[in-house]
């Protein structure tokens, strides 16, 4: 099934001679391991082809080949200009006019809140990354060669926006491009290592802190854990250290519902939710001002740690008893 | 491509009417769900499918479509029996005298070891898991219809034994076979949690302690962990819950060799060895009178705690230095 504004795409990637590929700003693996690989691939064609990139290569994407490509400004007037893996033209940062400076202006995404204005838009919701629909563009509309510096690009990109293939977006496509993917003797265990498993000593830190601070009610079925200003003092803590420590609860075997706790301010705390099998958390965040959905929801909550943890078991241990 | 083999095993299941199918003892993800998916595709057939097993199913499998097929004992005598993903007759435990005792044994399994005789054996060492033999059979062979419970069963058979597709045993034909399984519009994110995600609350306070314990030497690229005798007293600790407790320590960025050491018995101590990117840690562990490979390798080593600390510091740092 061939789709027209692809096949536009295609058709000025064809045409062009100089091109910027311009990743969304702290470009993860898809929009980097995409834009890589699109750049090898016209680079292949003979194109000329510029990865503009806002900041410096994460430690954790640096294994990524065609990282000569790879440039932080550039002084050259570019053809076409390749908006990728990107909602919001805003999200270039400082390299924005790059994109409006261009002859063609060409955009490739999958994010269902897309409102880039370009020449040509192509956004596809079903795919789980863009770097599936790179995949699609270079095999099916540029009829370029796929090759093992590609393909661990692609398979990068992918694994990354799927969780390596354990979030919802996963679909039979996804494996059956990563199925292709895997013909071309890629690394994909290193790829998996460096994307998911490694952690900063900062995040260990604050992974042990919240396991010493689980607490168990319910007869095991909640598990409820925090992190105050003080178990952070003197740490250099980034925002994505935070992510996935809710987690550490609900992962437990036996446990229903986690719920997390983070002072952000003195005295007050976000809290987060998430259960497993039965009870819907979004209806207990809303009683504290929150929302979300039925596995996963978040409030804002000022009080005594001790306090908000008593409110919140007598509020929570109803619901997992399935009485109200 | 037809297998000679598997055509004579589709033969006798589609002849027989009373078949057993007997997983290894302990059965996992990949046995079961491959006992499972196998007795629900003989069911439709119109035939009787018990599935034997040694011990109660665990709790992250218990979601398995099919649980009604199975058996802890029983007093029919069989047309035919299955040994399932086991390599060593032996290992049927107490269920040995149904293979024994069918007028036909048939046995399909993936392992290099396997040494079962039986009157027809299908050995797949290429395939990752017993499942993606179990898929074929079902659909080439035995031509039984796919549906969502046995794609559920096969689906959690392959991704136990590929780790979620991250072990190097996962090939491009896994993958398509899973792309093929989630047709059937499988909770295949349920699956992953039940069967990799959760852990055992001794298995999270192993994890603290060893956290707790973690030092780093070498500029951070050796870090250093341990479970002592006394740091386990009054806990009920499987074998299991001191599984990959060494990649705490290999997943902190920046590590390249993390070494984990378990007190066995009173100052004896299992050594484990991780590395990431260079070091041979096989190497290592022969030197202290172990083995392994290039990333993984293990030994034993007596003495107080400190001082073997001190001498696998002292080994280890040349090799992460590339000095000797």
């Amino acid at each position: 099934m061939i789709d027209p504004t692809l096949q536009k795409i295609a058709w000025h990637l064809t045409e062009g001679r100089n091109i910027v590929i311009l990743p969304h700003i702290n470009a993860d693996g898809d929009a980097l391991g995409a834009s890589l690989a699109l750049g090898l691939a016209l680079r292949s064609m003979g194109k000329e082809a510029d990865v503009l990139v806002e900041e410096e290569i994460p430690s954790n994407l640096d294994f990524l080949p065609g990282q000569e490509l790879i440039k932080s400004d550039s002084q050259k007037t570019y053809d076409i200009a390749v908006n990728i893996d990107n909602g919001d033209i805003t999200r270039l940062g400082g390299r924005e006019r790059f994109f409006h400076s261009s002859r063609v202006r060409l955009s490739i995404d999958h994010h269902a809140t897309n409102k880039v204005i370009a020449d040509y838009s192509y956004v596809d919701t079903g795919s789980a990354a863009t770097g599936e629909i790179i995949y699609d563009l270079i095999l099916n509309y540029l009829k370029a060669d796929m090759d093992k510096d590609i393909a661990l690009c692609l398979y990068t990109a992918i694994v990354t926006d799927t969780g390596g293939f354990r979030y919802t977006n996963t679909t039979s496509e996804t494996l059956r491009i990563c199925a292709d993917l895997l013909n071309y003797d890629i690394d994909f265990p290193y790829v998996i290592k460096k994307v998911f498993d490694m952690i900063s000593y900062t995040k260990m830190k604050l992974m042990k802190q919240t396991m010493n601070s689980l607490l168990l009610f319910g007869n095991g079925k909640l598990a409820v854990s925090y992190l105050t200003l003080k178990d952070i003092k003197n740490m250099k803590v980034r925002s994505d250290d935070y992510e996935g420590l809710v987690n550490i609860g609900r992962n437990l075997e036996g446990v229903e519902v986690s719920l997390f706790l983070r002072e952000e301010l003195d005295n007050q705390y976000r809290g987060n939710l998430r259960s497993n099998d039965y009870v819907d958390v979004s209806k207990i965040a809303e009683k504290f001002g929150g929302g979300g959905h039925k596995r996963a929801a978040g409030f804002n909550i000022t009080g005594k740690l001790d306090e908000i943890i008593d409110d919140l078991v007598s509020a929570i241990l109803p619901e997992i008893r399935g009485v109200d």
